[in-house]
């Protein structure tokens, strides 16, 4: 785990939650994306160091929607960058570690991703993030 | 908000909690901590640009407990790193930020910190952090 890429936070709307991000704490937005695999719509924002995902699910069948129905609205999953995601996701499956994907699937940016399931983290959703194949 | 400073995560155990991020994720351990004003045991994990903080309480009466009766273990915070903290908190409140202490109280290190109050952030608990007096 090379160092923290983002933190990922449910929100029901983009719209009315980037205000708070931008004009009360002062953050700046990058942009705004959909991700169709995951079904939902990102806005990054910079931090100084990392970035805070905005994740507004797109529609109902959003994992996001789900999440924001059983939990509220609130921090997601913490995502950490990595190179040769398929390695270090075959190193965790050897330790023992339940992947949510065992393979990598497309994120934004043309980044490959992978989620650790929060059973073997005690509550904690993590993603791996691999953007050395994407950025584009 | 400068920066990331740290992301807290709610543990029943340290030494529980410890092994899979030491072990199996690879992360360093730089310290652990007694932080009696939180009434926590912290862990301070080096993930690279931003510090994993896990946070087990010392008693039942310790938030941290309060929050894991509540919600169970996961991720409890996102602390940013600022200067001049207590001007930043009377920023805040003539925004109409709700903040869950206006002025700050002792935390890690010798560090100034100050809560924003969840219900202002959608949900999301966010620390301010000043070390720029403290880090004895």
């Amino acid at each position: 785990m090379e160092k923290i890429d983002h933190i990922g936070i449910a929100v029901k709307s983009i719209e009315d939650s980037l205000p708070y991000y931008i004009d009360t704490l002062g953050l700046k937005l990058l942009h705004i994306e959909d991700v169709p695999s995951e079904k939902v719509r990102v806005a990054f924002i910079d931090s100084g160091n990392v970035h805070l995902e905005l994740l507004q699910p797109i529609d109902e069948t959003s994992t996001i929607h789900s999440y924001i129905e059983k939990k509220g609205e609130g921090i997601h999953h913490i995502a950490f960058g990595v190179t040769s995601i398929q390695q270090r996701l075959d190193e965790l499956k050897e330790k023992g570690v339940r992947l949510i994907q065992e393979t990598p699937k497309a994120g934004a940016h043309g980044a490959q991703v992978a989620f650790i399931h929060p059973k073997a983290s005690r509550g904690v959703l993590y993603e791996l993030v691999d953007k050395t194949g994407g950025e584009k």
